[in-house]
């Protein structure tokens, strides 16, 4: 791409994070210099790649505290804000952790963008605004949106900021709607789930819900790729996108690969009912026409992506060898 | 009705506003016990029509200081909330202020009702959540949502926050968005502005934008009567409702209503663009089937709720008698 270290720097907030980091490395492989903002509640600094001490710098702040990471945005040409809480069930026990690690952060972060006149903003919204819909695949205009856990929103609530900074202030903004991300790095999620009850009980795993909640996921290095190509392609005020795979697979055949992985030997219990959890929504399948059109789509499908990044957690601890 | 008293009060946020004082006096006409709670920052205790001392309470809080008016919520049956910042311009300039008074008055006032076992909560959204729409009239299925305005972006974030709590928490929410509402003790708006506009200049009306921005314009008492009566009827965990006028009226011919009102001796000029201001959006017009399918339609096009509402400010002024 033409676009680079000619610009000014670029800021990524949750750049320690699963997500992230595999952004960090691919601005970083475009030859930008990349200034980190994360808190390093759920990313870790050892998640973040090796790079010539002026290519990558990380400074440790909440994002409410804006005082103490203004000057990471000091003639930052872009903000990827990617910074949340990730924990969706956590958001139900204590109503307060989206309101200010998502919604009020998000206003800090757009604040102090705008105070910088940083031009660009990124922001990582997901598939959960829309609730459970009633159409599958969900294009980025379905309507009414019905968030159904104080992370979905704190998404919507997010995207409205970023949409009303754009129109009034005139930032460009590109918002995505994640289906699930998986791949290397994570501490949350199904995977993560399933591989840490396993460790924990080998003879038994418990799957939250009838096991037949089913979703599409994307790889995290495809979801860093195609909103690395929106950005270098698309210029509305706003730009939406959903970011997904083109089919979905159900927590069942998730709980039997993770199974497999492990022997085969795990006996799989269902706890039962639709959702695994309150606040959960059992069916997501994003349509993706939109960035289709503009010319990218996944290489693998939800299954394939499962079944990689099975294989690297595997591997990482040591199973089924 | 058959709903009233005996299910315990109700509680109204900004029950001192324009709409809030209508809505007071109709539950109060239904028997029910009221119990208001409002900053007076736009709103005015006069507004509060006289009532039993027992029949209507008012607590002077902000709502972001739950503790101020936790007892207002004390068995109450449902919340009305209905305060925030009324100025959308001022959003622009001061950023802060919709963050505050909308977004997070709103989680204060839910985590409140929730906390207390409220069962029922009614909140006025607004046309703005759908930013400049595509599609006229816009049905409440319209999207995506794209805000132009602090203003706008802080009731979609409340919107969100609303189904969360019905969804997570099991309260019954009703968001209704707002045409733009018109009628006696309003502070702002369009008439308010023209009105004092030709009061510190009776030669001369300054309209900003071309005139040509187009909305539809509701009463408040009808748009009173249409959240009560959604209230008798509907029972979703989220019930969304546009309320509004079936025809609009442009800027340029309420300035000439409102200079005849006067006596037709001032000049109109127009400052020109499209926009009365940043965040304004020049076309609203609402699709009411929704509301019409549940059994009411609003009894005055937009010009007569204009006419309405210019002849009663025109009476109280004591202007063009």
């Amino acid at each position: 791409m033409p676009e680079g270290a000619s610009q000014g720097p670029v800021v990524v907030t949750g750049g320690a994070g699963a997500i992230g980091s595999e952004l960090v490395r691919a601005l970083l492989g475009r030859g930008a210099t990349v200034r980190v903002i994360d808190n390093l509640s759920s990313g870790r600094r050892e998640h973040l790649p090796r790079a010539p001490p002026d290519g990558l710098s990380l400074v440790v702040a909440d994002l409410n505290a804006p005082a103490a990471y203004a000057a990471q945005l000091e003639g930052a040409r872009e903000v990827w804000h990617l910074a949340a809480n990730g924990d969706i069930r956590r958001g139900t026990a204590d109503s307060r952790v989206d309101l200010e690690q998502g919604t009020l952060a998000t206003f800090n972060v757009l604040e102090a963008a705008r105070r910088h006149d940083v031009r660009r903003i990124f922001f990582s919204s997901s598939s959960v605004v829309y609730g459970w819909p009633k159409v599958f695949p969900t294009p980025e205009d379905y309507g009414p949106l019905e968030p159904e856990s104080m992370y979905a929103a704190a998404k919507l609530a997010a995207e409205g900021l970023c949409s009303s900074y754009a129109h009034l202030y005139g930032l460009t903004a590109y918002v995505f709607r994640f289906a699930n991300i998986v791949g290397p790095r994570m501490n949350h999620g199904v995977l993560f789930d399933f591989f840490d009850k396993l460790r924990r009980d080998p003879a038994r795993l418990e799957v939250l819900g009838d096991g037949r909640q089913s979703k599409s996921y994307l790889r995290t290095e495809e979801c860093v790729e195609a909103m690395l190509f929106v950005g270098d392609r698309a210029s509305a005020p706003v730009n939406l996108y959903n970011l997904g795979a083109r089919d979905r697979t159900s927590v069942r055949e998730i709980a039997e690969k993770v199974v497999a992985a492990h022997g085969g030997r795990a006996r799989i219990e269902f706890t039962g009912g639709a959702r695994g959890w309150s606040g959960d929504v059992p069916e997501q399948l994003l349509a993706i026409d939109r960035v289709a059109r503009l010319g990218w789509t996944p290489r693998y499908t939800s299954g394939e992506a499962i079944d990689r990044t099975i294989a690297e957690l595997a591997a990482e601890r040591g199973i089924g060898r």
